[in-house]
Order: structure tokens, then sequence, then C-alpha cells
């Protein structure tokens, strides 16, 4: 086996997993960036990505009810009410569905998760498996993609404004609230793996759950490549633009 | 809701399904039996296909377990011996290693599943969750697809002998014990669908356990055209040719 890293060194290799496999690095995703995609493939990254923004909420009270410790708890339910708010009309997943709206979808459509992709649909439930049952701190680990989402997200909404005419900066406000919430949602589970995560099989256990979590958003986008792309073969029963 | 069917028509509108949904009709079957895939294309589908293989008497024990009947688990547990067998050397997983080595791959490597793509690892295990989490007659009717296998067994080892030659009828010795077996598998499943889905919500259930397992092989259908396809965007960490 190899020998213990340092924390430092531990989150340095977490970076250079994010490096190689972290969904920025995705086709589509450049394409989405650089204009490159088509209202309908806008559409049904929107569509199918409210899949994984519905499943948020549930993913952390499984994690949440993994957790002895009440202060560790207290940190982790604040990403509960970001993404359900405290009304209805607030919360990260209303931001979403308006964002789904705004690019032209039928709300209740896309609450139904009617026509999402099945490739989505697996990802997505795979990531509420590995949070049920890999260790906890596996699943704390598996929420680290955080750690290189505000790059991701600046990129994407600078270059969704400028290139769509359809995009306008009201339906990305979900965005707009992200990165600072996913500062502190970093800091609470980088300070638990840094404690943690202190021999070698752990260390490995922590990088092989953010390798699984990036395989679980490259999935998705290899699922609406391959379905809305330039090949475009939908599977049956999925949605048809 | 709609009205309750005849066992007859709930079969029918079985067979409906799978003449829309199956992976017969998927693009990467078509080109695999036209002899229309590169080599590098029929060894990814074999290592990929070994995950779902090798996972097929797991999935089959998390059903025999919920099954209360002595009668329905003796029919049931066939289904763990013909895949395993009755010593080293021999059952359904064992020959399928033989083709995956038939084909040119390591005999390790693929046991590992080291490099199965991330859609193939997340299809077969929503096959798992599908079996350990839905009502058992759910659970039953999702090995269903076996209703149509013989059909696209024949045409893959018909087409594969002609097109491919480095693929032998030894190699493709797996397939040979299938169809016979399936038939009978058949038999015991749909007597147990019949019997019990006799309400419109239970066959409404029925239809959709098999709806998704026949998404679960259209998905591993899609993520090996998707990554050794044409455009070839092999995701970060699997296998490549």
């Amino acid at each position: 086996m190899s020998a213990v890293l340092t924390p430092d060194a531990l989150v340095e290799s977490l970076h250079a997993i994010g490096a190689e496999r972290y969904h920025d690095r995705h086709p589509y995703h450049h394409r989405m960036r650089e204009g490159g995609c088509s209202k309908a493939e806008i559409q049904a990254w929107a569509l199918n990505r409210y899949y994984y923004q519905s499943r948020i909420p549930v993913k952390d009270a499984i994690i949440l009810s993994r957790m002895e410790d009440p202060a560790l708890r207290r940190a982790w339910r604040q990403r509960i009410l970001d993404h359900d708010g405290d009304a209805e009309g607030e919360g990260g997943i209303e931001r979403w569905l308006k964002l789904a709206e705004g690019v032209g979808l039928d709300r209740a459509d896309v609450v139904a998760t009617r026509g999402i992709l099945p490739g989505t649909r697996f990802a997505v439930d795979a990531y509420l498996s590995l949070v049920r049952e890999r260790s906890l701190l596996e699943a704390i680990a598996s929420s680290l993609t955080e750690l290189f989402s505000p790059r991701i997200i600046q990129d994407r909404v600078s270059g969704m404004l400028a290139n769509y005419p359809f995009v306008t900066s009201e339906t990305l406000a979900y965005f707009t609230a992200r990165p600072e919430q996913a500062r502190r949602d970093v800091d609470v589970a980088l300070a638990y793996v840094r404690r943690h995560a202190v021999t070698p099989d752990s260390q490995a256990d922590v990088q092989t759950a953010l390798r699984l979590k990036c395989d679980i958003l490259w999935a998705m986008l290899d699922a609406l490549d391959h379905a809305y792309g330039e090949r475009g073969q939908v599977p049956p029963g999925a949605w048809r633009p």
C-alpha cells in the first residue's frame, strides 16, 4: 500500500482528480459555453439536470441521517435549507425550475421528470446509493466536487449569457447563489475529510468516492451528448425536442 | 386508471414494450451483427457486458431472498446454478470469460472490471436496486426481457460468426445454452406475473419494471456507442483500446 499523505497532500491529490475527471472537461460543457449547443440541447440539459437538483436534499438528508455529531449535522443541514428554501417559491430547486421555464420548458413536465434519460436517472441514483451504502467519510468526500464548481459556474454563466439570446441573467439566478454556498459547504466537508482520512486506506476511499462522483457528473453529460448531440440517438421514451 | 387486463392481454402489452424498447433495436446491436464494429468495439462490449453477467447471480440471490414460497425458490434458484455452474470452470459467467478471452481480452482484467464504463456500472447497479427496492412482483417482471432474448441471441451469433474472423463458435459458447434456459426461466416468471398482476395498479407496475429493465440494457449500449463508436469519447479512466 502507499504511504499516508499529509492533509495538504491529500487535498492536492483531490485537485488532481478534479483536473482529470471533473465535467468542466466534457465536450458538452465546452459546446454549451461556447454557443455551440442548439436550444434543444440547452433544454435537454435543464430537464435532465433537474433530476439531479431534485435529489440533492434527499442525498443530504441521507448523509445527515448517518451523522452522530450534532455540530456536524447543524453545519450539514444548511445544504438542505439552501435547496428547499424557507417557503414555497424559494430555494435552489425552485431557482432551477425558473431556469428550466426560462429556456422554454413546461414546469409541470420538468417536475414530473417524465422524459429524462435513463442514463441520467441511473447516474443520479448511483449518487444516492453511494451516500447510503459507503462509509460516512466517503459520502462526505463525494460532495467535494464542489471544490471545482465555482470555476465551472463562472464559465457556464458568462458563456451562456454571451451566446444564447434566449438565456437571461434572471434565468441563470440559480448560479448566482451557488459559488458562495459551495465555498462554505466545501469548508465543512474538507475539514471533516482532513481530520478523518488519516490512513492510506481511508485516503484511498476518499479518492475513490470523489472519482465516482466525477464519473456520475460525466456520465450525465455523456448521456445528453449521445441523445441530443450531433448524432442525436434519443432512447425510446425519452424527451424529444 | 385503466381497466384490468386479462393475463393474455397483459402478456401482449409486455411484448409491445419489447417491440419498442428492447435493445435488439439499438444501433450498436445492428452494427455488431452486420460486421460494422471494430474489434475494439467487440472487446469493449465483452468487457462491459461482463459486469452485467457477473451481477446476474447476485441479482437472482436478492430475488430469492425475498421469496417466501419454497416451490418458487426451487424454480428460481436454477438461474443461480446456470450462471455459477457446479464447479470451477463451469457456468455462464465462466463461459462469458471464455468469450472475453476469445476476443482477445485478458481474463484477470475482465474479472477486475477495471476500465468498465461508468454508464455500464450505473445501469447494472440500477438493476440490483430495482430488485432490492421494488416489490417482488416487479423484481420478477424485470426478468421478462428474456421473452425477447432468444431472438437477439440467434441474430447476434449468426451475425458475429459470419462477419468477424476472430469470433469462433467456441468463443460464443455462452449463447448456445442460453435460449433454452431463457425459455424455461420465462415460463416461471410469466406464470408468476400472470397469477399475481391482476389489478390495474399491479399490471402497471409490471409494465414499468419491464420498461425500466429495457432502459437498463439500452443504456448499456448507449454508453458503449458513445465511448467506442464513431465519435469515440472514452470517459476518463475507462478502458482504451
